[in-house]
């Protein structure tokens, strides 16, 4: 298997795992990257929670979210905002979609996350709003159907993220560590203006801040001390992917391989070791 | 003894760990089932915190809430909710009662709890409310009286769930796992409307999307992977319940098996084994 | 030395760490017990956290909070807090000091804690205020000289606690699960009437409901099962205090034991075992 | 190497990830000491997460922030914070900087931090704000330039600490003790306030209150208890330093050293084992 598709799958369920352990993710959200050989697909896990996701989990779509290979298990139902995004932005390498407990209150009262500090500037001025409501009346809030997908991505514009009113948000990036930074940062920043709120008032960054501060997050230094401050956060918790692509369901033989891998891995927790199956 | 009772006296042991993992249960509150074979009764653990809860803590009660074998253990005072409940409602196969962090906010200040995020249209558009003073005047709040436990039952009617005043709330589902969803995503929609009234105002869900997104706890995709993940979780802590009915004290050569059976799971901690004990 | 003794430095170690365990007590407070021999004395450990308490740590002091042997070690600078409120209170056989953060925003903001829940009835319908500088002007805030500790002892009167603003609360009982009990409902109790207060409106017990409910914490039932609780989670976390006088720095053969003690008992963490040193 | 130098370097790597473990830095942020040997040089790590620092990442620098020694590796990139302050203050001998979540939202919303318990006085009565827009315009707001370290130098003036708009804070010390438990104190006393004036209002402590309360953080009994409970959790979370300077990345015999060192490091969590690596 060719390594740039190994490392894709592996990457994103690093980053599963890691907006995970940072609070962002829970059962719910999930991270997708545009295939790295074919603009015109894209690698998304099944449906699973991102906190056990695994290299073997991840699957190959086409743009209009249909999976290559038959399915044999689950597909997220909401994948369409990853394809429809992939599709419209061609500058996005990485998406995520999540439900984190600091973005859902402004995307509730419907209030405006705005950059506070300086890290919160990485998705922008402005976040866009989007309800499903408007073209579509009632529904259950999921986002299933394409025309749906479309209609998020084109609130999303050239955006960094958009919040989906009673639902939660969905980031993007131009690779995966731009867009795991922006989603935690956007995060931090929601949960710091609330606070503000409660002293009483909210002063964001102004204009000018906000597009000097945009490019902090891809700062070499930053990027660095980060990355690797998360990664160790998750080696910590025990709780970094298997390596390989023969780990979950897709074949029998592998089964036994990703078991010991998982049970291991929970058992290097405080170890801070990865452990590699041979692939 | 019959696998669907053994079963069932697992999966109340199994959902009183995960709510109390989940921040739900503390040394407070409990979970019931209806009898897999005789509507007539319902299984209730006896009186211990949630989180210590095994198979073999698991009673059987009649509806008007007597043990069916005289009890050598003390039981919780509170049972009629439970018993009273079953009887009013022949729908209803589980229940859950708790103070949950989340909901006595609500529960105090008399604020309705709306569904504001998809997943919080689990319990419905509506969460009555019940004050134990409105007819019975001052008392200390336990609702022991079998009087008290049919008011409560009629308070929630055909709903979901209800707000205790200065209590908490019960929730009930047709079946455990709905139960489980029901009672974890209405503490989050709390925490999340809490949040959003503190940043200046609460939009709930129409009542369209609230009727249709009600269901979404119940699609296969979701409870596979909520029920996954909640019992990762609950393995990663070393909190599952032991299996088999001899743990606990309904025998003296069960104690050491009990025993051993919960410092193993201790020990399993980061391991996500569960240990079976021979039946 | 007589057991009674023993067991009372015994569940000061194990109640002060249950207290920071349950996030009331941090590096600093304390919680004594009248002598169980001598109601003219005291027991409270030498100036180190809860969370690191031990049995041989205790010592014992007179009404006037003078140590009954010669100190080699550094006592709590405010342990007059308990001899006062021991030579006031005949009726009190154990105190608690803390600045516990869910009660340190009404001692800041001199806003009554009022019972919200049921269990928040253990302190009773009202706790009364002490202000250092009413009597005394401007000071470093801690309760040093006699003086002090008698006009907090005047202000808790015949309440079970005391608010201290600008500092933190005392909390009394007629036993150490009382005490134990009142001190963490009434953390809990803050924490959802200030957010209760943030929906928009407290509303308390009634009178009559405060009364009925005060008592609660004491019903057997309760007891045991809190008991257990805060017990086996402060197992869980490694942090039961190791039994025994001779921990500590008492005697040079114990301080070998001690460490050894110690790092079993953190080594015991999610082993749920209580290593027993030999007396 | 002489031990003092030795020393600082471990005290910076521990207090690091003391701060981390507090909850006070998280990616960010950083510590320094003058260098205990001339006051023209300050120690401070390379570009690393606090969580991570080891004694080997600790450089020297002059006091116009340039490495005493060519660096091979990234340097933080506003250690002119450090310098600059160092030059300004004869007296302080320890700075950090830091992006707390308890005190971002008073750096957004522009309301003073103010003493409202005891132990907050530990930064004094009056903590100064500095906006970089003042005197540097749109920036990024990253403190890298000399005249923007000086700018902030002057804004912090004689005082404890200076809040930076937008950004964090920085706080300085006679001593390292002082400047951690200042920090501790002033994100406790922020959490505070900020949930008194949830409750409706906040009563500072009066100024005589608050200069007397200000050196509790220096008396013996407080810097003791303090500093052993803080190390015993950051020992129980696994994360003490390693001793030596051969660790990490200056030397290539090293690196075993330092990833053995690591690893133990997190292996002996739960144990309050510091492992020391031979000089």
């Amino acid at each position: 298997m060719p390594n740039a598709l190994q490392d894709a799958r592996y990457e994103i369920a690093l980053a599963s795992r890691m907006l995970a352990n940072e609070g962002v993710l829970d059962a719910f959200g999930h991270v997708s990257l545009r295939h790295p050989a074919d603009p015109g697909r894209y690698l998304l896990a099944r449906s699973r929670s991102p906190q056990l996701v695994e290299p073997a989990d991840v699957l190959e779509f086409t743009l209009d979210s249909q999976p290559v290979e038959p399915p044999s298990v689950h597909l997220f139902a909401e994948r369409v905002i990853h394809g429809c995004i992939f599709e419209a932005r061609r500058d996005v390498m990485a998406v995520c979609h999540h439900h984190a407990p600091a973005v859902l209150p402004f995307a509730i009262a419907g209030v405006p996350i705005m950059p506070v500090f300086h890290l919160g500037a990485a998705v922008g001025e402005t976040v866009p709003f989007w309800d499903q409501r408007d073209e579509f009346g009632d529904t259950n809030l999921l986002v299933v159907k394409p025309e749906e997908g479309r209609s998020l991505a084109r609130a999303l514009g050239g955006y960094a993220a958009v919040l989906m009113i009673h639902h939660g948000a969905t980031v993007v990036g131009r690779d995966l560590r731009e867009l795991v930074s922006r989603t935690i940062f956007m995060c931090r920043n929601a949960e710091f203006q609330l606070q503000a709120q409660m002293l009483g008032k909210v002063v964001p960054l102004s204009s000018g801040e906000a597009k000097l501060a945009g490019s902090l997050n891809a700062l070499p230094n930053v990027v660095g001390r980060t990355w690797e401050y998360w990664t160790m956060r998750l080696a910590e918790a025990g709780r970094l992917p298997p390596r390989g692509p023969t780990s979950s369901k897709t074949s029998s033989s592998s089964r036994k391989t990703s078991a010991t891998a998982s049970s291991k891995t929970s058992n290097n927790k405080r170890k801070g070791i990865t452990r590699r199956t041979r692939t």
